[in-house]
């Protein structure tokens, strides 16, 4: 195609222009975004936690095309603090109690600089060694922590792989399911698979169904009740298994919660294992936030029966201290991933690869590049060690139950639903509103006056707490993680909310 | 479940172990990893750019499993560079040729800092207004800069979205056209769709397809020539697809490429929209490698013909001094995109989502929690303006037509398919191999002498290269594209080729 850039030929083109990783402006630079950050850190409290900004406040603040020439850092960074902090909801804040938090910490961010600064594209072994095996023996080491049956490490002809988000997780083993199946069943019966999860099963499965061409009428959300804390039974589970085989379909998959997102409710995994067992059906086990607690001894009873599952995931940026993204997946047989998932391009052909001497994540997720993500693990894994780690899960747990016993004080609140590690469910009781509404059925009355207090509470920027609604109850959720919250803040929290419903309750 | 806690209860757990986020802890370490870091890039130079280290190296300097006590920053640090460093493959080395470079930046790691640091999980515009806010208008920034037709920005209609990486792009449009098309023509229809490429398109496209359950048998590579510089033509395309339809298929999406990977070739765009146009076929332009050099108005008429394309991506992590990762995507139509991706638990359910008024980004991707990739981008663009952008792309642009001028003085060596971009295919003359082995075909000869040969290279950790095969032929791809790259070290590159090849030319 000749030469188009001659019209623009100079000697040194390159030279006259940008040095993009000239190491003393690196180093100047890169002090001067340390010390923002942590500034933020040190001020995050004073901000709202809940972002007040309206829709399209920052188009009106930002021009309509990209600079022509360089702006300095000092400038960049003053229009970070007055255009994009106030739009930013501030998951770090020690009043963020909302969705689950998102723990980030000194060593996760350091992992992640260094991943960033190496900028390594480790789509197999050869394309940087070090990022693929100092992810498997990380995956060996947390494996560990969380007594995860042998199967499940490569000590044990299984492994851990690290992926982005739960939803890549379940999609990946969602696949791997699904192309055994029809291996044996053949391709023209895709259509017949069925997907189970229950009414609480996080989003990510119907979504990963959908992506893998399940036929969305064989997409099973089964019913669960208070009776049960709102976990998948067996019973129900076998009763929607023997439907479907009934009408001809075959069960592919189950997704196991430990720890849903409304309510962390905890499915009953070692009797759902069984019947799996019995037909065939692949379980993941989604652990995406309570996984990390397992690491101790008293919670790790709540994964019995994982020996049982085929795969089992968590979420290190949830509650491990390790910033997003990085979901954390075992599986027992990684030929079944590496079947679904596997491509091997000439371009990447390499003596190692050929030998089988190294593992190739990349066939074992979507993606063909990878980041370095074991760097934050691993730094911190050794930053904390185990016992800190532990007491650090520990801490939200006792916070989360201080909470608890505060609600438990004033008689105008309920806890909806038991607790289970860090998360409260409650709201203000329907007696409580009924003095207040008369007009309309106690419950809905109930939830729609929790829903404006929910509201008002967050609208005060002083904490900020997402909702649910469990069983048809619409409840706030209180979600102890954040790195930076602390008793006090717990406490702050309390008053904050028994103020706000005082006010609402006293209004007209 | 009780309260497991209880036997581990201290007042106040959490204070006596570790600050994960304590400023004045995250402002030191974070100095010392800056530090760490500029050191990197002054000595990575000195490094063997391609890892010398042998399958399992790692698991041999790392303990069994994880630390039960804290370790200290400068300790880990010590071991990053004894351990972690010589299992690097040096991607930031202004030696590395290798693949496509991934460009990394002052600039981009500071975005990815601050990304970071902030930790924030975007889902959903309500998770954080600034998030999603600034991607649109980086996107609307991005998309100008290209010059692409206004259907693909915001303010036309479509709109522009951050992925990680071109697989899920690639995806998440097929299932978008497959959803569309299913829609029209029922479901049991799954296993007639055909979804096309050419022989030279990323194996993302046939992995996409896999997920997405399209039938493998109704996978087309269609056949490119050196006629053609491998790019797909419209007569092919066009036979194939008429094949198909007689066979009672119904031909669904083509992903258009813009510079391959093997050989940086060009498909006819134009031509082939144009049919695909006539069919209803969805046209995704994957641009990945050379999408970053259509900012300079010189290269822009390669895209000519995207206007009647569906999507268009291109990895701001390859070439655009964006660290790994970042994808940025266009679609014409995202209802298409949010039909096939949307799910909207109780538990996301928010004011600003449900009056409309807001970008969900969730709903055009794959995984629901999303890092906040827009600040790497839009410091990027800030830092150094248009203008330098042009001048940086040009600057290695002419450095690979530097390396093509050697070539073209040594008899010995052969430029193979014409060069596009910055990437050059090259090898030693069959006729140069066969005055030394005589009993094998000329081209298989030149093949293994050329295998032979990067590997002899390579090894030498002076400078990395990777292959590829190009209509039979075995050809060193030489990729500038590395942000440290400077003139000087081409001309190295090319004596440490040279020496290499008279070596084992005169190897007995």
């Amino acid at each position: 195609m000749g030469s188009p850039w001659n019209q623009y030929n100079t000697d040194n083109a390159l030279a006259e222009t940008i040095k993009p990783l000239d190491p003393e402006e690196f180093r100047r630079q890169g002090h001067l975004v340390i010390d923002f950050l942590a500034d933020y850190y040190k001020n995050v409290e004073k901000y709202p936690v809940r972002s007040q900004v309206e829709p399209g406040y920052l188009k009106k603040r930002m021009p309509e095309s990209a600079p022509h020439d360089p702006e300095p850092i000092e400038e960049i960074l003053r229009d970070v603090q007055k255009d994009i902090v106030p739009g930013i909801t501030h998951w770090q804040s020690p009043n963020y109690y909302a969705y689950f938090p998102s723990s980030g910490s000194i060593a996760g961010f350091l992992g992640e600089m260094l991943s960033t600064g190496f900028n390594i594209v480790g789509f197999n072994w050869m394309s940087s060694p070090a990022a693929t095996e100092l992810e498997s023996i990380v995956m060996e080491w947390l494996g560990k922590m969380l007594k995860l049956p042998v199967e499940f490490l490569f000590s044990g002809g299984g492994g851990g792989v690290l992926q982005g988000t739960t939803c890549e997780a379940i999609l990946c083993t969602l696949v791997a399911a699904r192309d055994q199946m029809l291996k044996k069943i053949g391709r023209d019966n895709l259509k017949k698979l069925v997907v189970y999860g229950s009414d609480q099963t996080h989003s990510a499965l119907q979504k990963a169904a959908q992506i893998a061409g399940i036929s969305p009428i064989n997409f099973r959300a089964i019913k669960t009740t208070k009776e049960n804390a709102f976990g998948l039974t067996a019973e129900a589970f076998r009763a929607t298994v023997g439907s479907d085989i009934e009408s001809g379909l075959v069960p592919l998959f189950l997704c196991a919660t430990i720890g849903t997102t409304s309510s962390t409710a905890v499915d009953q995994l070692s009797p759902l294992c069984e019947v799996a067992k019995e037909y065939g059906i692949w379980v993941h086990v989604d652990a995406a936030y309570a996984g990390s607690v397992f690491i101790c001894p008293e919670f790790r009873h709540l994964l019995d029966g994982v020996e049982n599952a085929n795969s089992f995931s968590f979420n290190a940026h949830k509650w491990f201290l390790t910033t997003l993204d990085c979901c954390c997946l075992w599986v027992k047989d990684p030929s079944a991933l590496v079947e679904a998932l596997s491509t091997y391009p000439e371009y990447l052909r390499n003596k190692a690869s050929e030998t089988n001497q190294v593992v190739d994540y990349k066939d074992w997720q979507i993606t063909l590049s990878r980041r370095f993500r074991s760097l934050k693990l691993w730094l911190v894994l050794r930053s904390y060690g185990v016992n800190n780690l532990r007491k650090f899960l520990r801490g939200h747990v006792k916070m989360a139950q201080n909470f608890e016993g505060l609600i438990g004080m004033d008689k105008r609140f309920e806890v909806v639903v038991p607790r289970n590690f860090a998360t409260v469910c409650f709201r203000i009781t329907p007696v409580e509103i009924c003095r207040k509404h008369q007009k309309v059925s106690m419950e809905e009355a109930a939830n729609n006056f929790n829903a404006k207090l929910l509201e008002f509470i967050n609208e005060s920027g002083k904490i900020y707490m997402t909702h649910a609604v469990i069983g048809g109850i619409y409840v706030m959720r209180f979600a102890v993680g954040a790195s930076l919250t602390e008793n006090r803040h717990v406490s702050l929290a309390w008053k904050v909310v028994q103020e706000h419903a005082s006010t609402l309750l006293m209004a007209p």
